[in-house]
């Protein structure tokens, strides 16, 4: 199977590839890192990103950033770098990567525990993994081809400790499981699922 | 109490204010129509609008449009639209309003049953509706002065039947019944609740 992997060298990207690359072609992706570089941020270099990689079977995301800060000052201009990173550019994948997706494949994209369990200063995360949930159930229906599509929501890494403050009294997930939600996604058979792990 | 309605003259928005202009002030906002007009995909405007509004107790967003049309053809910019209207919108409502809102007050913004039950055509309100949800949970915990906020999400409006070949099998919900949703918001004690009217 061919499989890219966006965010590869990332806190979860590198134990999603480390799992997958054994058994499949897997093609590395990132910002500034991996084989092929791609800023998500831009419809543009996306739509070059899957000039370079052709046809593929599975698209995980595993990227995307967002604002952190308190609601009390929060503006336009900082709720939209969520919009404009993790959410529209893992929604970009999936528009333009629809057409280079093979038959039966998959897109596997990230939100978070934030939508549901929220906390201080996470406002504009929880808004960005609500809508990549709510997309993800969405998109499912109308992907043809038996293509499937599924988003993966952890909690706070157990390799992350710099944000346990932010998470208090949150048990951290072992990135065990959370790889294990990634290839259920890819290899397994569900769609328009958000795989909770937490 | 003052109660500002934003999108007053609207299907829902109609009912909302039938039932809340006898016992409280109330103030109708509209794109066009009104007693003072906003346009919501503008933060100027909206700076602008709570000038002119002053203080206020509650805030009942019944407005927002989105795009509405087939996954496999659908771009960056088409998605934008509910981005900036119905997500980016609602959202300065708040964070602007948040300035101006008095102690004990409460925000309620409008979302909709395509985050969990999805239709074809839907990806895009799907994403918005989610993310409002997702918004409210997360702004509930960070606002001050005992302000609340939380969203109604209805399903098809019995007074919309132009929409009911794209719901197969969906329930139309009762005018009366999402107008109580609201004015359980406002006038009820609940924060960070999604509403769910179907």
């Amino acid at each position: 199977m061919k499989i890219i992997i966006v965010g590869a060298t990332g806190t979860i990207g590198k134990h999603i590839t480390a799992a997958l690359e054994k058994d499949h072609e897997v093609i590395k992706a990132g910002s500034k890192s991996g084989d092929i570089q791609v800023d998500i941020s831009k419809p543009e270099s996306i739509e070059k990103f899957f000039e370079q990689t052709g046809k593929f079977d599975a698209l995980v995301s595993a990227t995307g950033s967002a604002h952190f800060g308190p609601l009390a000052t929060m503006k336009d201009a900082d709720f939209r770098k969520g919009i404009d990173s993790k959410l529209m550019g893992q929604i970009n994948l999936v528009l333009i990567g629809q057409h280079y997706v093979n038959p039966k494949g998959s897109f596997t994209l990230t939100s978070g525990i934030l939508s549901d369990d929220p906390i201080v200063l996470g406002a504009n995360l929880s808004a960005v993994n609500g809508a990549i949930n709510g997309f993800v159930t969405s998109a499912a229906v109308e992907l043809e081809n038996d293509v499937r599509i599924n988003a993966v929501s952890p909690g706070v890494f157990e390799e992350s400790p710099e944000y346990f403050p932010y998470f208090p009294g949150h048990i951290p997930v072992a990135m065990d499981k959370v790889t294990r939600a990634y290839i259920k996604s890819v290899l397994g058979f569900g769609t328009g699922q958000v795989i909770k792990v937490y």
